[in-house]
């Protein structure tokens, strides 16, 4: 992918959130809900209009909340952006700037959720070597089996995660400039493509939207990679969560809550419906669809935030993960078989180094 | 239902949203955002714990950006909200005050949701009325079959809607009052009940989630009823938003866009995910879940917010809508046979004012 | 509701299914599935033809794969029925036949549904009358937190199939019949309506989908409450399952699988996703929708299949459901303090009998 | 992709669906659902089974009735085939022998499925290339905006199924050897991979749900865009379906209904939502899942049968549109400019053939 040549950098930093603040400790974890606030989608569309040739503007000059008010009068908040700047907007159509700046704003907030996951997925590599031949009763339809190594679980996670990052990394994130009813001179989808390091697709792709929505199909994949991982958490009494001074209970002073993979499952558990309006969002009517192309703008926000925020998680999960060894094996009995486990271990954490 | 004695109708009024504002014109319209925002859920729990005989406590004085970042370690606002104010917190666990908050939450917004769906299907009513012999073209399979009376498609979207608000009204807003494992003597849950007008549920039902499942579909059926209006008047060239202003193009002047019709689809479109989301959350484990319980809060203040933007939209709508008679005559022909369509346009007025 | 005077009491018998015969112990136990397979809805539209003054016909005696074959030229089986049976059908659109097929359809599934999970019900409450001072360890969060009583948690379990089956009894199920365009005589769907045993709409409802959407939202409640269940029982240690011959393990001698749990789980798992299918079917368009209305009969079809093999499951599981006390007792340690458990419990039960 | 030697070529002949005849006209088009009916499933566990060294059976020598009723006792069809031919199970357990099963399914029944949607694509290029100077109207938001070229939007359809196409045929399709607990030597994955012509996957995936879930989601990208086009097609009044007898109305002879438009649609609407199940049932515990990984057997098969009969109905749609280029242009006016409609077909068409 080519560089963002344009005011990205800044959409990871201090980009304000558009969410819930009081359920945002749950919801917005890490960099992502900053990368696709409000602050962050109006200067997407802001660097579309320059890389489309309009003066360079940012957008914590603009009065977010007013223009917010205007959009309602054209279902679309390019239209009052290009009133107030008429010069930065030539002749490029609601559509062609908001799909630009979606992949734009998709483009920068991987960034920091490719980077929890990523870390993520490192964390449970070192587990999967550190504990290769710790044996754990290996637990199928959720009664005791036979035992496996807890390394081996970890490997799986790893696996996961990082076959699911694959997966959003393969997304191919590219301007969209059909002009009102996509038929502009590809040449200027080019040039824009190029400034804003994104790629060029075939074609206007308008009401063909197999690209926002591959891009929530990609990121249900790696909630689901996460959601895994936090739930075997949940359910083992061998693994406990180590931040210190996190999961007391107020009314139970014994108990050790495992907030994080609580956090990490109260995000992932709201993906797969959010997935569904994208994938039924698909049937665009012929040059613009009226209402689901509308209704993917908060639907592919919400997918971001919320994966980002389980990846940031399931991050701070497995990198302070405690491990009861000696409870496992006492569950386990000695000397377990641990069949193929060390080998297979070897094997995954091969391929993620790759 | 009881009066709520209580602070709700502050909740109405200008606290502050906790959605885009960018995007805010389009999903949050209406009175319902406020309602389901960071100050009114605040408010809601600070009610909660004031009927449990706690000292009452406003949302405006509260640090609701630091109370997010501290409900991080418990997974729940609850915590440092009761570690904020002891006295006030007697004895009441997190799942008590969020769940019965919920419930307050949507008590008070449904208060402007249904004023709106009330009002769209009282436009509705009035369309049927004007209009029970104004022939238009039927279509079935989006072809011409044969002629109706354009004021019993308006009656079926009355009958819709009435039918929708009917089900929402329905739903049974309980206090729910467990303590830590739902074995709390009843006497509480009854005496916080009638405090805060709320109805009192047989057992407590922290993990028993018909009652927020079915909250969410009952605003599932109301936003399947409305969309259905939008996408009528999207596939009419008869039938034209009224509002002076609005729905012009800024690359093709000529051009009216049905900037309402669109937006309540925008905002229906979104319902079937959440509702599905609220479903899957039904599988709770225990005494308490692990997760599931955690992914209700936002998809039920989004479930609310967008259905209360979309019968906002909606009435906007059908009060304004604009009618073009002579177009829709010339389509059909002279004189047709409409049948019914008046008797039963009767049936249906007759059955809204009961 | 009023008796069904035609064939109905045949549906629940040995009517063939249509579904899967290899998965079919999981996904279509119990009465259910005959209730709506080929040869049910087959007999459903032929009574609804029946009830409009046609000859009264019996699907035994026609040709299901050809009819579906024919079917496909005409995006609707009414039409080449018709055309096989002209004088049956006099002047009924597909709409009309299919749309109360689909009413009467559910009606008579609904007998042996909520007969298997009232059942169901009655056996929770019969667990939580003789387990009400036994007490077991709460567990919230998945972790363990203070004791509660094994009844409570039956009762519990009772309350929810109760209220979800309460929900789905108030379904209005009612005839459709407005001819082409909706506009038809209202006497005849009256006429249809008191000899099927449906209600009488007060308009006809081809496109105010409320009726089947509200529908599928009571069934996906009823599974919400009856997955709870099993969810439960897969996460006790101390439950098993008590049919004998059941749940071996091929490799693991040892091993006892939840397989009625297991089987719940696999069923209602498969819910949420269809009822957002049918809540996403609302938006109908004008007269008669092009693909919503079309997608909702195979849905409705399985979401009444598998809720009630859920049911028939839950019957199975929670009738023989085997509860070690001792070792729950263990857990526990001696004389736990149980709060307001059997107070709760005879609430419980007084409403259950209610 | 290796080849498949075994008995796979016989699975896309005559077996049995196993799905509603009377509405599979509809929802079962063309030869997926042979693919994947009881006796493609029997035949494909069979055949993992042959792969692992056992006796080559053949699935019509076996009562899957019988077998059906048996696995019941089980959650698995796997148990009571293994001991019926306990020579043919050398160590494999229901998992590995059905998640590779699931993957050799969904080989097979790609085959007529990509054949179709491939079809499909490509008559939607000859329609680019007949009808790249045809004018119709644009609509935007479903009103009139400036001319384009039909044979653009039939280009915008083809390079969208195209892209769905590309990633259908990407997802790696595996094998699942994991043994009891996953910890089983990699050299049997190798050599059952190799013979059934699946990939060999890093790790045993039996709680690792990126590949069917990923399929799933892909199978959403083809169905997404194939439901375009019927939307599109439904739309015009300009577009008719050319098969001769077909799409007509029994109440009203003048009516040509848009009957592969419409069945196209009724299967594309039932996909979002199964999708969210495949992805809600990533979390799988521990081992081996207590029901999402159960869940994922029916709603894999529903999934690639509605995709597959979208795709048959959509080749059908397209390869019989006709066009009323008059009618279209007269609702344009005369010698509109199409921009650059043709360059765009050009590279359009150059990016399909490659």
């Amino acid at each position: 992918m080519a560089t963002d040549s344009t005011s990205g950098s800044r959409a990871t930093g201090k980009l304000s959130s558009s969410t819930s603040e009081l359920f945002g400790g749950l919801y917005a974890r890490g960099g992502v809900s900053a990368a696709v606030g409000d602050e962050a989608w109006v200067q997407a569309m802001l660097d579309v209009e320059a890389a489309l040739g309009g003066e360079p503007l940012r957008a914590e000059d603009i009065d977010i909340a007013e223009l917010g008010r205007e959009a309602a009068d054209h279902a679309s908040p390019v239209v009052p952006l290009a009133k107030r700047f008429p010069d930065t907007h030539p002749g490029a159509t609601s559509q062609d700037i908001i799909d630009t700046a979606m992949m734009l704003i998709a483009k920068r907030a991987l960034v920091p959720l490719l980077d929890d996951a990523g870390a993520a997925a490192e964390a449970a590599g070192r587990l999967a070597e550190r504990h290769r031949e710790t044996p754990v009763m290996g637990r199928t339809l959720l009664r005791d089996a036979v035992p496996t190594s807890l390394g081996l679980e970890a490997a799986g996670w790893m696996t996961a995660i990082d076959e699911a990052c694959r997966a959003v990394r393969k997304v191919p994130l590219a301007v969209q400039m059909g002009g009102p009813v996509g038929r502009r001179d590809p040449t200027v989808a080019a040039s824009v493509a190029r400034r804003l390091g994104l790629a060029e697709p075939v074609l206007p792709w308008h009401t063909n939207r197999v690209r926002p929505a591959g891009l929530a199909c990609a990121l249900g994949l790696l909630a689901g990679a996460l959601g895994k991982v936090a739930r075997d958490v949940t359910l083992s009494d061998h693994l406990r969560e180590g931040v210190p001074g996190r999961g007391g209970s107020s009314a139970m002073p014994h108990k050790r809550n495992p907030v994080a993979a609580v956090s990490v499952l109260a995000c992932t558990r709201r993906i797969p419906g959010l997935v569904a309006t994208m994938l039924a969002s698909m049937e665009q009517e012929l040059e613009r669809a009226a209402g689901a192309w509308q209704a993917e703008w908060g639907t592919i926000t919400d997918l971001l935030r919320l994966t980002g925020s389980a990846a940031a998680w399931a991050r701070d999960l497995i990198e302070h993960l405690q491990v009861d060894a000696v409870a496992m094996l006492a569950a386990v009995g000695d000397e377990p078989d641990l069949g193929a486990a060390s080998e297979l271990i070897d094997r995954a954490l091969e391929a993620h180094r790759r």
